[in-house]
């Protein structure tokens, strides 16, 4: 009689590391569809310009047909990478295609960089809080984190310094409009980090994938940008910033259409990783999305999503000032999707959301965001999914749950 | 003066494991139009049902409009996992949407069991030549490899039960039509190989990207459907074989859309090891390719493939069989892509190839398939990408070098 498979005793080491991310765990809690949730990350589906990309899948099986169905070198389709190179331009960098990698979605982006840098034990410096899906996607290497404490400007300079003695892989930064935070580092602390990284010799990943989603004050530099500016004129790009940005919220999530930028050098090892990993992003994907954006259609989806999502900001931010009780503060994001309340210390966030889900509204308790334990009286809201209706209703219902819970 | 980092010095020791890929290397040296080539493995743009994916494409940004281009569970959308259910189910086995993960093309898939089974220095079982992506994939994690010696019935059993009793992490095998061999194993030796892994409590990964594409002989029952017979009935799927296969031979690649299935509690892994991969498969290539494959269209694409294909092996063989030397024999596969030919011992396929460039015809030599040395004196041939035309002066240009190699 055969004996079922003991899989227990022979999965990895790693897979212990490997944990499910809370907040795709607590969105399953949230999905009836009675419940208003500010905890996903999703963008509002109203945002994505159906008709462009019905009309570019039109263009792409009509007129190239079955060359964006067939497979495809690693890097990617040289337009798409051309056009990046001109969202890149922008910000006043000039790279080619050489610099430019698509990626799976932004996550697939962060999953190689762990493969291509970090050995088990091996340390990176991150703002706590920080992105969950980066955390997990670096746990499975074995990395440890060193948190560097964070301010209103962002990561604070005075805690980097002291935390790159420690030697680390990288630092990893959100700096506009942070997940969770909503908070944007400042330019000066921006520059800080740049000479302190140059000093040290430490390579900074910039995680930028709402940089275009600004409703209110003045652009900042990218780190790439700032980097290049600080080192001057070379020939090709050497900077010392991998940048990572997304068409998933200037576009659609749905067809994961992200990259990488970096160093020529850099690339190619990305482009090693990613062959094992899924030979190459979807052809088909890569042709529609580039047919899409083209020629100025992205900045026109952009300002649209601008548009809405600024507007659902306002809203959240006048309702969490209409129904949230004293002792509670919240950040006011300039842009992206998120914002970030704190409770007073000593509360517990996990304990107000199993009360919140019992009034049919839901978010994600900030403790799970910081790498190394802390934030447990804090909380992520999501601005860009729900309607101003729905945001109003839900605000005031978690007003009602605090102040129950604070009375 | 700002001085350039030094990224050789930052690099994971596993990168000093990451190979490009010789066959994508050789892709390029071939790529100019007018090189005949049989080294690559792509299947036939004409085979892919570009209507039907132009007519999905429409109905799914008409009707499902932007679910389908939101974020998703990492398992995949149930219809496209119950569809796939149905394709086991053909089988004989009896399959649910717990047991299929959808991941990015099947290489994914390889990529995820090194994530989730291997340790560094774990030994792995491999048929000795194997498919090239998936030791690529797997090297990343530091594994060895066991290479198991092959004859014209596949792995040799009494070869396996000397290999097991190293205490292997799996055992890898593409039982029909194997890339790069042709070979197809015997259900002799299929049903010994299910004995052994049961033996010795290793699981096996069944990879069976060509198993429909049969022009040929009787179908032979999978691993999968083997192993379930073995065991019995159980309440869920309790086998002990992890099945890989693709829609990317069925429909067209450049959607990269593959599964995987495995009892619940290994898919669970493999999700978990997914969202910190990529999130999740592009939505909108998951809604797209369910409905174009459902209601049997999948089956009448595959038909269509299979005349074309099996044509171009007819034609591939009767052009060796006229123009290939004495003294070099080859495969009779019975479906898949590929066949293989061996040359006298001592000849170097590698200086065969170079002087094949010359004559604009290409091939993968043999001796790159196998993870531990051999096989200088093998060549893999594709047939399912050139045009019968293209085939017969290719296959004679080849002959010819070979010819006035061996005078």
């Amino acid at each position: 009689m055969p004996t079922p498979i003991h899989w227990q005793h022979r999965y990895a080491r790693r897979t212990e590391q490997i944990q499910s991310s809370a907040i795709r765990e607590i969105l399953k809690l949230t999905q009836s569809p009675d419940i208003i949730s500010f905890a996903g990350g999703l963008p509002a589906p109203e945002s994505f310009p159906i008709e462009a990309i019905r009309a570019a899948a039109d263009y792409v099986l009509t007129e190239i047909g079955s060359r964006s169905l067939q497979y495809y070198p690693t890097e990617g389709y040289p337009p798409l990478r051309e056009l990046i190179c001109e969202i890149i331009a922008e910000q006043g960098v000039s790279l080619t295609p050489e610099n430019v990698l698509i990626t799976s979605g932004s996550q697939q982006a962060l999953d190689l960089l762990g493969k291509i840098f970090i050995n088990r034990g091996d340390h990176i410096l991150v703002e706590s809080p920080s992105y969950l899906g980066a955390l997990q996607a670096f746990n499975v290497y074995g990395v440890e984190y060193i948190a560097v404490p964070f301010d209103d400007e962002g990561m604070r300079a005075d805690a980097l310094e002291e935390a790159l003695r420690s030697g680390p892989k990288f630092i990893y930064l959100i700096p506009n409009f942070q997940n969770p935070t909503g908070i944007t580092m400042s330019l000066r602390r921006r520059k800080q980090v740049i000479e302190l990284a140059e000093r040290f010799g430490v390579p900074i990943v910039e995680d930028d994938p709402y940089g275009k989603l600004r409703y209110e004050g003045e652009h900042i530099p990218s780190m790439l940008a700032l980097d290049a500016e600080y080192r001057g004129a070379c020939d090709d790009y050497c900077g010392n910033v991998i940048y990572l940005s997304t068409f998933s919220k200037l576009l659609a999530p749905g067809l994961r259409m992200a990259w990488v930028t970096a160093p020529a050098e850099v690339i190619r090892k990305f482009v090693l990783g990613k062959q094992g990993a899924d030979l190459h992003s979807p052809t088909f994907n890569q042709f529609l999305t580039y047919e899409a954006a083209k020629d100025g259609a992205l900045d026109r989806f952009v300002e649209r999503t601008r548009q809405l999502y600024g507007e659902r900001r306002q809203v959240m931010l006048e309702a969490l000032e209409a129904s949230f009780p004293e002792g509670v503060r919240w950040t006011r994001p300039e842009g992206g999707m998120f914002l970030w309340a704190t409770l007073p210390a000593g509360m517990d966030a996990v304990e107000i959301l199993h009360k919140a889900v019992e009034r049919k509204v839901a978010f994600v308790p900030g403790g799970y965001f910081h790498p190394n334990g802390g934030g447990e009286n804090t909380m992520r809201l999501n601005f860009s999914n729900a309607s101003p209706e729905s945001i109003r209703e839900g605000i005031a219902r978690l007003g009602q749950v605090l102040k129950e819970h604070m009375a």
